[in-house]
């Protein structure tokens, strides 16, 4: 087990050591009867003191995990109390719907971004997880180089300094890019509404996945498109049958995915099924839209491709964003286009006419000096243990019935409560002991997922949170 | 005469005060055969040096404006070559048109922002006109304070700190906004994207002004929206009777003007003119969106009104931006959307999701600390000042017919070439001599103007833009 150092106001050490050897208990690295490393060798292996070691022992002794045995040493007692099951795959409903939430939205995305609330609604990491030493370092040393930096503009497709190192970047996602073929984004929200207006109009069709990314839907409501929902499996991403029989039915024009990192259901779908997803679009002549904006923050080895590594036709458009890895204050995204990068290109003009021009020079610099690349390393391994970390958490303290995904990326856990819970009443009951979910209905044009939550890991598993998650299995616990 | 103190690059002192000495004899202040100051005066009153002085007359002797009498000095000659007449107004035809010219635009664009060429066609200040070292000094300190502010999301309506200086700022717009009116964007380009999307859809009709910004026009085209042309005197601003019948017989959805700083115009519409295209589209209740973009930076007394200081009802949404003042890579302008408030926030959250965090600090701090409306102060004068010297140079070296605007605000010249100069062929002919300037047809839904032009004046006149003047006058006399 290993542990990446962090500074401040992080998990206390004694429980984030706690989380990890309860995690070696579940995965059967220690088995009932083990006994746990003396406290001698765990203080050597880890730099942790003594002190730090018996608070982790007895917190787990405390929940009946592991024993103490007199003149000898700790012992695990029970197997893990009970991995998880992740949720099953549901079929949701394929007709085109007008979807029509956007007042419920506003007040859902509102009480999630109140600071007040226990922040597992927000997408967006602890704001001090991010390299910000790192970057205002380089802001020092770029505003010293380009005193007038904010007088230029930096019209479309954008600083040629970052395009070129996302260009270079672009073969550890399976493609090779070219700087021109890249459009520089305020996130990669302006960049999915570029690509939808630039392949669709109002009242056309959009296939997207069930359940998907809640600005997503806004942002087809408001083009006043039509979306149709696509069961999508857990690991296996869309149903393509579904998916064909749509687009066969309902003549429509464009498909709109998150391969890598799903927000919320945390998949990375396998490369033979990118690859099919890729053919059966292009077979059917029909805009690929992939929104990349996980994709560097994936759990896997290596950093998964795009969709765009399997497009021979340039019909996908890819959208991805520095917003999770560097920062949503940034506001900066790109999208490769494909075909589409004229109209993108013109749509960004009248949209927005620019994006900032520091953050496209910092950031351009942060790749080329290769802190981007370090600073992922470090945020992937830190995110992975977060993330199954606050996964062990709902599992004890959730009904058992409760279902929750093993995400390969991201930072979502898309959890299925007890059948009768319903996820409505259940965020409202939430929000009035100051935790912030989101129901699952939202992720959903077809308002399905009746009985799911998302909860968002990107706060780190402090004391405070891990209470959080224990009101919140006494709250489904009273409901279901 | 004044003149403005810049450090680097700026036109050389001569030529400064040649076109100063020149502006007074264009206005009578010196009349022919009057006696130009004593060297030693100028000397002094200036601190300015002795050949720096003999230089400009010198200048002005080369150009016959005036003439030295031997032990006595030197005289004015001649009248000022011309003071150029304003354009007139034209009726340009009032029919919901389908635009159409994205495509041309986007060459214009390329063509206007391509550094090889003369900036005639930019509307953005020379980028060492800012002022960088005040703004450079302000992140220093920001990012000290705020190691955070890229972790940090702005979400609509954006950072209470920079809503705060904004409305406190208002009452010198005449209006009493409060925080919570405001709503921060990235520039006026999104602003005036969210406020037309707020009050109209695909296939609705908008009114626009006759010439109004080209951008204007690309939104209303990508919008799939109409436009009609409301002809728009060049003081007096939109014809309010086309207006008025226009509204009657089309189903005006909305009406765009800009009332403080045209652009390309330069007008500043008189408050009794903005009061009474208030209360005709008040009457009409129709949204009445207004493009405040120039509106810091007009050449009158005081900080002119906005529509909004009108506005009983709520039906005016004001859009302005701090690209023009401070630098359009910031990337930062607002909005405040009146009745529309809502919608105009979850169009916000679902286009750009939030506007650059750095930005809103610093311009937040800038504006509480005094420095924003000094700055205000010393660029107004310097750009009343270069945007009359450049009016000067085209009245010497275009052929006589030519018209020439003379702003009240912002820096655009719009200039009326002879009958027979077609804009088009004017503009073609300009990029070959490596000059970018924007012809008069893309300004109009109706593709009228087609023998004007807009020379923006972001740029000192140096040498060098006086020399690409000459040879646009050289241009215009061979093609008309």
């Amino acid at each position: 087990m290993t542990m990446s150092t962090q500074t401040h106001d992080t998990p206390p050490l004694y429980m984030r050591l706690a989380y990890a050897i309860e995690r070696q208990i579940s995965t059967g690295a220690l088995r009932v009867g083990d006994r746990l490393p003396s406290i001698r060798k765990l203080q050597r292996e880890q730099g942790v003191s003594v002190s730090t070691i018996l608070q982790a022992y007895f917190w787990l002794e405390n929940r009946g995990c592991i024993e103490a045995k007199p003149q000898s040493g700790f012992y695990v007692r029970l197997p893990h109390p009970r991995t998880p099951r992740e949720p099953e795959f549901r079929r949701t409903s394929s007709r085109p719907t007008e979807l029509g939430m956007s007042k419920f939205l506003v007040e859902v995305v509102n009480a999630a971004n109140d600071p007040a609330n226990v922040p597992f609604a927000v997408s967006t990491l602890r704001p001090d997880m991010f390299p910000n030493a790192k970057l205002n370092q380089i802001i020092r040393k770029t505003i010293q180089r380009n005193p007038d930096h904010s007088g230029n503009y930096m019209l479309p497709p954008g600083y040629i300094g970052l395009r070129r190192q996302i260009a270079r970047r672009s073969l550890a996602l399976g493609c090779s890019l070219s700087p021109d073929d890249i459009l520089i984004t305020c996130g990669a929200m302006e960049g999915l509404n570029l690509a939808l207006r630039a392949v669709a109009r109002s009242g056309d069709v959009i296939a997207i996945e069930g359940p998907t990314y809640f600005g997503v839907l806004q942002v087809i409501e408001w083009l006043g498109m039509k979306a149709i929902e696509i069961p999508t499996h857990p690991r296996e991403g869309m149903d393509l049958e579904a998916l064909d029989s749509a687009i066969k039915r309902h003549d429509v024009k464009a498909c709109l995915v998150m391969a890598n990192g799903h927000n919320p259901l945390g998949l990375v779908l396998p490369d033979a099924r990118k690859r099919e997803l890729v053919e059966l679009t292009t077979r059917h002549e029909i805009p690929l839209i992939e929104d990349d904006a996980y994709g560097d923050i994936t759990f896997t080895d290596v950093r998964p491709k795009c969709l765009k590594a399997f497009d021979k036709k340039e019909l996908v458009l890819t959208v991805s964003s520095f917003s999770k890895i560097l920062g949503g204050g940034l506001r900066l995204g790109w999208i490769d286009a494909g075909r589409y990068r004229q109209q993108v290109a013109e749509l960004k003009f009248i949209n927005t006419l620019a994006s900032p021009t520091l953050s496209q020079m910092i950031v351009a610099e942060f790749i080329e000096t290769g802190g981007y690349d370090r600073s992922l390393r470090k945020l992937r391994a830190t995110l992975s243990d977060q993330v199954h970390s606050i996964r062990q958490a709902v599992a004890r303290f959730f009904p058992d019935e409760t279902r929750v995904s093993n995400p390969s990326g991201g930072y979502s856990l898309w959890i299925e409560l007890p059948k009768n819970v319903d996820a409505m009443q259940f965020y409202r009951a939430a929000l009035e002991h100051k935790i912030g979910v989101l129901p699952g209905p939202i992720f959903s044009a077809s308002k399905g997922f009746t009985n799911f939550i998302r909860l968002s890991c990107g706060y780190p598993l402090t004391p405070d949170v891990e209470r959080a998650i224990h009101t919140l299995g006494g709250i489904c616990e009273r409901q279901s």
